[in-house]
């Protein structure tokens, strides 16, 4: 059987509604038992060995190998489309090219392929994936990242699937910190000298000043982020400082990190008014860890999330996605991203690896 | 017992020889029973209550609080080496700071710290670790990671110990491939259509395409990297391209991914002359995963490595080396970095986690 090209899709006549759409999900009926598929689907076909060849305009019957290298010059992405179309059929779903009038059209304007779950047909119910295709070189911006699955198709053409959504927070850390905590800003953290009592062992606030035989029991070191998140609600004061603690170490850590700086303050003190204990996730590469009850520190669970503070109009690098949300899973914690504009606004977003 | 400042040391007399510098590798001795101690050495003797203050040259008499808000303006990283000093003395370790005339004295000027092995003292043999101070905000220049021990504090004052040294690789990856392959370069990968036996299974070149029940038995798919890699060789050939192979895929491949690609090619090659196969590293966030030993890739082992190739005056981001090392870690793999130069040079680093 062949197909024959025309314009964008590949018409196929017959009985291809009967054995290409009714029974196996590929393409859209155009009437009678004639359907449309698109090229990727029609170079499916002719991989498998379904159609012979397809005939483009001049008349002449591309094989396999001549219809592949003719669409990837035709179609942007086409072979990463491919593959990744390819690859979940073996897996045993049906799915259909994103577009308009075809089965399971959607509305999101990034989608390439709408998979249906495993034993539903094309157009039947909710679909389970809504499917972009990049490469691994290809710039993601985060606004794309709305309830779809990302397939990355990697320099060597493995494919990765990444599950997108939206986090939720449940914290139940109670601990309020007293009004009259005093400290002192040293370079870029600030050392409580005397620290009140559960400041750290409950609250979780900073870092003992080393261990052992020390002449000060309560010292508390701070990072800025922490220090300015307790200056901002007025729990903090700084010795040898005219201005408001809030100003001096803000001050400070602008100096130190730039604008990035109050996007993490923001997400530091998002976190802790949902009563989430945000402490530093350097070991992971990350802005943050979180812990979403601390009752106290000698008795500490594991922390649930990794948090990456970027901005609003983030443009992701899907190397460098592919290494947090590896790092997430590896260590077993969500991978968060804090989309964070400017005015402090954050929206978030989970990344996480998925196998369809 | 008191410390007198003197510039950026402190004198201590009565028996501070015997007691601080003999029996517990303090400072460096000045004659007769007097040692001077660095202001880092005497703000953990201050902390610890073994000196009761330091007397500055005004006459002023400084606890542990003021001793250490003095020298934080007066001495580079006072705060952080403070830290590592004395967790490293918590340990159990014997340390002097680094300088000329003092014990331990090296000559990488780098170095802020020179740790003795356990249970010897400064000066006796060599060290064990000669440890670079740095925060976790501070860029480190490639160059200075050599034969160190990097202590890297983060924002919440916890001690990260990364050692450096020189990868070995034992490769043991005998394939050659012949030189009639032949592909179709589309967008950024090689398609070869009938591949030569052996070429996937026992040389791991390329991917296959695709897996189930199709005509093309032997395709492959290289990225650009390996086509680049055996074109260079003369062992791969394009249809449809009049050019060298070799000029048209570097080409692409610099179209893609802009100069890195050179560096990642020189890389890719110096693995493969050293019969290591690179595979790419995209799933764990890195350039190469690497195997020393392939025979056939139905009975492969786990990779060894993961390399990164950066430029020959990289400069590293503690987080992003930490991200990176962490990964490698939890993974059982080497983290490599490759400082490439773009005459194709390469000197080679690894990075790992100690615990001291």
């Amino acid at each position: 059987m062949n197909g024959q090209l025309r314009d964008d899709v590949v018409a196929i006549a017959g009985n291809a509604r009967q054995q290409f759409y009714d029974a196996r999900g590929y393409g859209t009926p155009t009437g009678g038992n004639h359907i449309e598929v698109s090229r990727v689907e029609a170079a499916h076909l002719l991989f498998r060995g379904d159609l012979e060849s397809v005939v483009d305009s001049d008349g002449s019957h591309l094989d396999f190998e001549a219809f592949f290298v003719s669409s990837a010059s035709a179609v942007d992405r086409f072979g990463l489309r491919f593959l990744v179309y390819a690859e979940l059929r073996d897996r045993g779903f049906y799915l259909s090219p994103a577009r308009e009038g075809w089965p399971g059209e959607d509305t999101n304007e990034w989608t390439d392929l709408t998979v249906y779950p495993r034993g539903t047909k094309p157009g039947d119910g909710e679909p389970a994936h809504r499917i972009v295709v990049v490469g691994e070189r290809t710039p993601i911006p985060a606004a794309t990242l709305r309830e779809v699955t990302l397939a990355v198709v990697d320099e060597e053409s493995e494919i990765t699937y990444l599950e997108t959504g939206m986090p939720t927070f449940d914290g139940g850390s109670t601990y309020q910190p007293p009004a009259s905590v005093t400290g002192s800003l040293i370079d870029d953290r600030v050392v409580v000298w005397e620290s009140p009592d559960g400041f750290f062992d409950h609250g979780f606030y900073g870092q003992p000043l080393t261990a052992r035989e020390a002449v000060l029991d309560n010292a508390v070191q701070l990072s800025l982020v922490e220090a300015a998140g307790l200056a901002v609600e007025d729990h903090l004061s700084l010795t040898d400082e005219d201005r408001l603690a809030a100003e001096a170490i803000c001050e400070r850590g602008r100096a130190v990190e730039g604008e990035r700086f109050d996007r993490r303050l923001a997400v530091y003190r998002a976190l802790r008014s949902q009563q989430v204990v945000p402490k530093t996730g350097y070991k992971f590469g990350a802005d943050f860890r979180t812990y979403n009850t601390v009752a106290s520190v000698d008795d500490l669970s594991h922390s649930e999330c990794l948090v990456r503070v970027v901005d609003a109009d983030h443009t992701f690098d899907p190397r460098e996605l592919s290494l947090d949300v590896r790092l997430a899973g590896g260590v077993r914690k969500r991978m968060v991203f804090a989309l964070t504009g400017a005015n402090g606004n954050i929206e978030w977003l989970t990344v996480s690896r998925l196998t369809p």
